[in-house]
């Protein structure tokens, strides 16, 4: 059955249920941070997902990062499977800006979190998903 | 019409095409380090691709997911469109080691590449185009 790892739980808000994934937002106000997390069990590399779940991955990645590069006007979006230390699939979708702290460099490892505060989150939470067809948890 | 970027054709090998793209090994010893770049012009982010492109590039980046792991027998695999810095669209694939230098951060901008030799370039090249369907440039 899945369940949130843990890390990814602490570190971000569940915005909601597309199809296959659970999409968060990383609570980090430094940069508008996305991630889905197919609801697989014990999934950690994309192509242990079948054929038909990795389409719907992707088309539900296409879909989440042209609504944020369009709500967000971002320069350039970043978008990885990493898991190193996490080893739970998840995928990352990191608007970016000429002028973030980070840029040209990518976001893992370079800076702490700044968390959002509360309103804040509500405000980012109800921007995206106005735009996107979610299901509760 | 698709040109190579020049910073990808300076840091890599390029092993041959796939349908839709180009496949790079990256010259750096330090990891199995693999790049499809979709052989389209004028294409920063995956979903400028058309759904169709965008269906084949996650074929051939599963295709070549699960040849490199095989074959290397890693500990995780990272993917990435990142593109700050080279904005002709690329797709890194990294095979990573509980014991690589930079494990477990991710690769960018971590350490300086350190080139293979041209006998090492010549026995990697071969073991993955044997495993692959490959046309010439």
């Amino acid at each position: 059955m899945f369940k949130l790892h843990s890390q990814l739980n602490a570190d971000s808000v569940i915005l909601g249920n597309l199809p296959l994934c659970q999409l968060l937002l990383v609570n980090d106000q430094q940069y508008p941070w996305f991630v889905l997390v197919p609801r697989r069990a014990d999934i950690s590399e994309i192509y242990q997902l079948s054929d038909s779940e990795q389409q719907i991955l992707w088309q539900e990645s296409s879909l989440v990062s042209q609504t944020i590069m369009r709500l967000f006007n971002g320069d350039k979006l970043n978008v990885a499977a990493i898991g190193n230390l996490v080893p739970q699939l998840h995928i990352h979708h990191v608007v970016r800006f000429k002028d973030d702290v980070s840029w040209p460099s990518p976001v893992w490892g370079k800076y702490p979190m700044i968390n959002y505060s509360s309103e804040q989150i509500k405000k980012i939470s109800q921007k995206v998903v106005s735009q996107l067809t979610l299901a509760d948890d």
